[in-house]
């Protein structure tokens, strides 16, 4: 697959707005924000739950935010995907009733929350995952991997107050999916590669965000053997990808990382002491913005 | 009410832990993390939604969340709120049943979200709330603001890979929350606040997080007519903010600001120019950490 196979559009309208501000000279500037739209999810007849998103690739989302959330099961067949732009919803068609669909009916009796019944189940199969012992990073990889998707036009350099998410494999990104809402990058890109056919085996996942259980849960459920975030991490986060055996670095940024699990399939073929810091104009700028 | 009556608590060995990895030098390292923990809700027998949160104030949030959500109105009794450690759970007790509970029961026959009926009751009272027109914000304040928050001891100093939100009045931060969850930090400002009957006029928000949409809403409901933010924001943000009247200011960051709506409650007493740069060390540390 080539890198950038899907990269950002920063020149896209529809995902970025001109706001006029005053700074605290008093004098008028105007800045590029990401525009954010309530985009609501239904699973065949059932309504599931309203995203907020930048609105790109609603398909992937509203497919890989089933698959991350084990409502639909990967290889569960689906009849289609229908956006509708207008009432801004997205609706994933199933020949049958789904698994899920039955579970909630019984559950909606005593509790109504779909979101309580993912997360169960979420947990459940959890353990049951596997991730690929062979695949292995090296660390020129990751700085690599690091500097590219910091140097390539992003909305994030353009706009700023947004995640971003990108499936990679070896030194190479593939797939760099961003979005406002703090999961939609992954749950687009697990989209992608259900419509694609891409498995996670030999893959690495590298994100702006921070390494929580919920990043953690969606990186395994996906299959994908390694995380790497600019970003810190919690507690549980670290727990859970040690539990799973899943390679997961934190805090990666310039030359510096920290390993926080699966260390076991890290090379280290580069001597740290020769990666540059950061340039100045390639550092992601205004850091908070997608805090 | 004196400065700091709440503020982070980073001695709290259950809010941080030490989890040991691996540099980029291959040596050991022990970095802080924050705790993370599932806490289910109930509204009485009703389970509404499992949170993700570092677990201080769990009481505080239930209640901020359910008003935030409009699942209760402010001055609707409540009887009494338990929290379990063990079962990670709390419940809001009301004395009856609620119309949040009965306008469920109708919807979840057809749909089954929670979530959807709460975003699509925000919506409705949004156009609703009002905000003082009489507040102002001096950029003294906003400068001293900035500056004693971001001294004060935190998790995000200590530990990273957190929110934090700040109740202020004038040049003194109230109320000072912490959550790794996206909105937990507001919503449990916003308990507090109807535990201690305190309202929002008046009061100025601080967040290091993004302004969303939903942090919009949130602040609106909670009557305070001022929001600043160290982060970027959403066109939606931007646009709601104008729509309510609220006065809200992003990239606040050493003398830097910028008024993107309700730009006439500011009054323009400090020299930008005269302020300082933030000293490297009171600036917030890893400042992707909380992305």
């Amino acid at each position: 697959m080539k890198e950038f196979t899907i990269r950002p559009n920063p020149a896209d309208p529809r995902l970025t707005e001109r706001v006029v501000g005053t700074n605290e000279e008093g004098r008028e500037v105007a800045i590029s924000v990401p525009t954010e739209r309530p985009l609501t999810l239904y699973l065949n007849k059932r309504e599931i739950v309203t995203m907020m998103t930048i609105g790109d690739y609603p398909e992937y989302l509203a497919l890989g935010y089933l698959l991350n959330q084990n409502m639909l099961k990967a290889g569960d067949p689906v009849d289609g995907i229908d956006y509708d732009a207008d009432i801004e919803t997205v609706v994933v068609r199933t020949p049958t009733t789904t698994n899920f669909e039955t579970k909630l009916r019984k559950k909606t009796l005593t509790s109504g929350c779909a979101q309580g019944t993912a997360f169960g189940d979420m947990m459940e199969t959890f353990d049951a995952s596997r991730l690929s012992a062979e695949a292995r990073l090296k660390t020129s990889w990751l700085y690599t991997l690091s500097r590219k998707i910091n140097a390539v036009p992003s909305l994030y350099l353009e706009a700023g107050a947004i995640h971003g998410c990108v499936l990679c494999e070896e030194d190479r990104p593939l797939v760099y999916m961003e979005d406002v809402g703090r999961h939609n990058a992954i749950d687009k890109i697990a989209g992608w590669m259900a419509m694609n056919g891409v498995t996670g085996s030999g893959k690495i996942f590298y994100t702006t965000g921070r390494l929580t259980s919920e990043m953690v849960i969606k990186t395994v459920q996906m299959g994908v053997p390694i995380l790497i975030s600019r970003s810190g991490c919690t507690a549980w986060g670290v727990d859970l990808a040690r539990k799973a055996g899943l390679t997961m670095i934190g805090r990666a940024k310039g030359k510096r990382f920290i390993v926080l699990s699966g260390g076991e399939r890290l090379i280290y073929d580069a001597d740290a002491r020769t990666v540059a810091e950061e340039a100045k104009h390639l550092r992601r700028k205004g850091a908070e913005d997608a805090a």
